[in-house]
């Protein structure tokens, strides 16, 4: 049993019936000790209460599935060793709980970093039932309902679990039944052109038809699917553009084929201009999302849910939150989160994410959105997350998909103590390394809110200007005198998109957040900060510090006691990590000093 | 039949028996109305004489296949339209004139533009007989007398060709024999491991043993062959400095297997640390091959040839004659050229390298060497060549091979009147534009010698830092003052591994030819050309000139009456080399103009 599952002691060698089965079977194992009265009531849904009843005894009401999660909340806390309350009731704040795998039908998967895909070989499902169940515990222990299994990419033979591979789907789906988990598929829009129609359009009717029929079959296979994810016009994904029809027209359609069946339609807001000429200035690529969508607010079923990635690039170190996200009132909004290490080290690096997404709900409002999606970071290597630390990522996903006022700290440390049997020092150590380790990252790669110094394509190590005069719209175009990209109202306008309070947060140079500077404004390198330092001074200082934090973060973890193999793989990446982190620091720092001709105040080697 | 054998007009359609009954077929559908005798003289060698003996009657005397390429040299100028000399005689002046195709057993090509392997498929010999003929008489028909068939790096299953699938290569090297062409074979200088035996070291007796007992096997079924070709030490091929030994070693080994069979070993010396760190400035990669090889000069057997690229680098637009080619008095040495336009374009853009591999003999005494090879640009494209201009790189290398001082001029255009039915103006139209191609695609990529300035790893396109800091030691280090590196005794060195009279040419810049001046020279950018204009203006002259000579070029080629398919492959290649070209041209500008802040003189647009 793998990841903090593996405190839970016992290997689950058959498939429960329903939730309720399941939590008897944890609880059992898990706290023998103890008396623990399960008390089924529907009217709870997913949540659940806790109780009380005498010195070992408790008393856990709740819906089907809350009485699971009440169950692992309670192990958990206990494992955990947090003094078990008298009282506690709680229920999710999002609907839907949403992991999205990006694995192809032939067991790739598409920014995966943890082995081939867990469900897919060979161009169809083919999976070890048991690490489907442990799959469905590690869902099912932080709350998670909905696992879309498919890359949003369908690449074929993909469309057949919609077709031929139903059957097997199905049998995946009861699979993941009694963990509360409802799969989700990814779906090509073109799919009704494999079958003899003419086009996709989405207001023909022979194409409304066979979604219909399709969505009939597959509901009559699968009842409780939650739905349909759709990536459209994106990336050179066939959408309603080709049909001259807008996203709303595109998705509704969808929605309409789902609705008697309860399903939903998880539309991503991904698109933009993938083949921009580095040439146009006028474009700029976060300001795309709100052009494409935001007109339509109101327009959209009430069965769909526009997904929408939480910055306006994509999965950066550090991005403002989407503009898309506060703007569009009158539609139900998931927000994108991702798992997988796409920009932040393939999960050779530890970058833990919790810290970077409180940010983002600190200027988002959590009601502003209804459901919450992630990318997946697992695969089928034996940890299931290729950094056995990258696990805190998935763990902490859940808690604050649940409740989104999850804080760092507490949810840090209970997956530490979960994991590991560490000391309350040990514990603590590495608590502090996972909750520091996203601005470190930060601090040697690309600055100040910049983003896209990565070697294009695989997204990984540094490559100052590998984007610069690419197609993808995501340009710094530094000089000897400057850098950044102006994204106020003086520049591409992209500011303007927001609120006012938040526009005068960043409009102007001399107040807007540091971390932030380079992501709305243009700065030539003496430009003061408000510490007093130059602008390329604390870019320099900034990635010296993030070095020499690489550097303790190995001392650090060399003192852990980590069991095997955790140990030899956290301390083998870790060293990796530490090449990585010293390749930024000195690309990053000699091209700006060829650039800038400036001189570290410090004296430290910034190399010709 | 295709390229410049398509005036050939007859098909060959069957394996002649010799290449006299080839050369006979030959005369007597290309000129049937001459009477052609062929008299044999096995002491004229490869040679021949060429006699008028009458109005239409013509004796040609020579060896084997002297008397094959005397009728092809016949054939073509009377095809090509010259007036028939009463005399001629001539021979060649190298005596391997090879051809070395990268082609690797799975059907893949390394740097390959003209689609797959012509010799390979799924891992075994598989080609079309009639198309082998087709490139032995392509071949022949300019001389060349050696093909190796397989990669350099020889990727398993390509060891087989000396193992099983060695009656299938005796039955290829059959097929070529009546066309004066010899085969040749990568070899994997690791090989014996392949059959228990626990090392490769060249001075372990089980290690000789194997390959002389490989060698006697090998010869006993292609007795004609002509050698083994070896890539050793080289981006992780394996090789004698495993084992602790020098070139000389392994390759002398090599030589003793051969010897008996009058074999030859070709070793090829591109032999660098393809893993150096950007930050180290001690290490210069051209200095390389010399640092390798120079101290071993009269350590190499007799039937050893070291075969060395023509430049330092590795087949940049422009560079030096490599200091080995000049320094190595007591080795039997080959220069190798690159028809595969693998940093030129691709066989997308037009290059013709006849003049540059002048400029190379013009460095380079002609008797310095005893061979040439270069690296096939032939696949099964239906042209053979990807593009149809392209085979004017195979056709004038054969004939440069034959005689090294052969001028461009009539080369290109021979090659022009063979292979096109153009009026002489259109021919003389086509000739210019392909002189020229060469020096137009050097002036709008990097700029003045500093090479390097492509896409890593494909090694098409633009990205002027692609190479920055990574690990192939290629850089050229701009930054806002300057650019280049100084090579000469003032910096890395490497000019002092040339003769004194050279050192003189190269060492001063304000002297320096002004190609060449980045290659050798770290230079500010306002450093002034002998013309008077500032380095900096001379980088944007050339980049926006070279843009409009192929505007100019796309004008030529739309005028000239291409036959189909060739018109259509000719224009449509064009308007990608178009497209590259205007991205070269701005990118550079816009690099460089980033870095220095200089405005055109001129002022014509360079994007921010």
């Amino acid at each position: 049993m793998k990841a903090w599952l593996s405190r839970l002691k016992a290997d689950l060698d058959f498939i429960p019936a329903s939730p309720e089965e399941l939590a008897r079977f944890e609880l059992s194992h898990a706290l023998p000790e103890l008396d623990c009265k399960l008390v089924p009531d529907p009217s709870l849904g997913e949540g659940y209460r806790l109780e009380r009843t005498g010195d070992q005894a408790f008393t856990i009401t709740g819906g089907p599935s809350g009485l699971l999660y009440g169950a692992y909340a309670f192990i958990q806390r206990s494992l955990a060793g947090e003094s078990l309350p008298d009282f506690l009731e709680s229920s999710p704040r999002y609907a839907l709980r949403m992991i999205n795998c990006w694995d192809n039908a032939d067991g790739s998967v598409e920014r995966g970093y943890s082995g081939s895909s867990l469900f897919f070989e060979g161009g169809r499902l083919s999976y070890d039932p048991f690490r489907m169940r442990e799959l469905g515990r590690l869902m099912a222990s932080v709350g998670l309902n909905v696992l879309c299994i498919n890359n949003v990419n369908v690449h074929f033979p993909a469309q057949l679990l919609l077709e031929d591979a139903l059957p097997d789907a199905a049998a995946l789906a009861d699979i993941f039944r009694p963990f509360g988990v409802r799969l989700m598929f990814s779906v090509d829009f073109s799919q009704p052109m494999r079958h003899g129609i003419p086009t996709a359009d989405p207001l023909d009717n022979a194409v409304r038809t066979w979604w219909k029929e399709t969505a009939a079959r597959v509901y009559s296979a699968i009842p409780d699917l939650a739905g349909f994810l759709v990536k459209a016009d994106s990336e050179g994904r066939p959408g309603p553009f080709t049909y001259g029809r807008n996203h709303a027209e595109g998705a509704n359609m969808l929605a309409d084929a789902v609705r008697p069946f309860g399903g939903t339609v998880v539309w991503r807001c991904f698109v933009y201009n993938c083949r921009q000429d580095w040439r146009d200035t006028k474009t700029d690529r976060p300001k795309a999302a709100w052009e494409h969508y935001a007109y339509l607010d109101g327009q959209f079923a009430d069965n769909v849910i526009l997904q929408v990635k939480h910055g306006p690039f994509d999965f950066q170190v550090r991005e403002p939150v989407s503009p898309l996200l506060l703007g569009m009132k009158k539609t139900n909004l998931a927000m994108e989160l991702q798992l997988a290490q796409e920009y932040t080290g393939h999960q050779v690096d530890i970058y833990t994410m919790i810290p970077m997404w409180r940010e983002v709900f600190d200027e988002l409002p959590s009601d502003r959105i209804m459901s919450l999606a992630a990318v997946s970071n697992l695969g089928r290597d034996d940890n299931y997350t290729g950094h056995p630390l990258a696990a805190v990522n998935f763990y902490t996903y859940g808690l604050l998909a649940w409740d989104p006022d999850t804080e760092s700290l507490p949810a840090v440390s209970r997956w530490v103590r979960l994991t590991y049997a560490f000391s309350d020092t040990e514990e603590g150590k590495l608590t502090e390394l996972l909750l520091s380790s996203r601005r470190t990252y930060e601090k040697y790669t690309a600055p100040l809110g910049i983003g896209w110094m990565v070697t294009p394509h695989d997204h990984y190590g540094p490559n100052p200007s590998g984007y610069e005069y690419d197609l993808w719209g995501t340009y710094h175009k530094a000089n000897r005198d400057a850098v950044g990209i102006d994204r106020t109202s003086s520049g591409t306008g992209y500011l303007l998109q927001y609120p006012e309070s938040y526009q005068r947060k960043y409009e102007n140079p001399e107040t807007c957040p540091d971390l932030y500077l380079l992501f709305y404004h243009r700065l030539p390198y003496a430009f003061r900060m408000k510490d007093g330092r130059t602008l390329i001074q604390r870019i320099y200082d900034d990635h010296f510090e993030g070095y020499e934090e690489a550097k303790a973060m190995c001392t650090v973890l060399r003192t852990l006691p980590f069991p095997e193999p955790d140990r030899q793989v956290i301390l083998s990446r870790m060293d990796l990590q530490l090449g990585n982190a010293r390749e930024w620091c000195d690309i990053i720092n000699t091209f700006f000093h060829r650039l800038s001709g400036a001189e570290d105040e410090n004296g430290r080697k910034i190399y010709d």
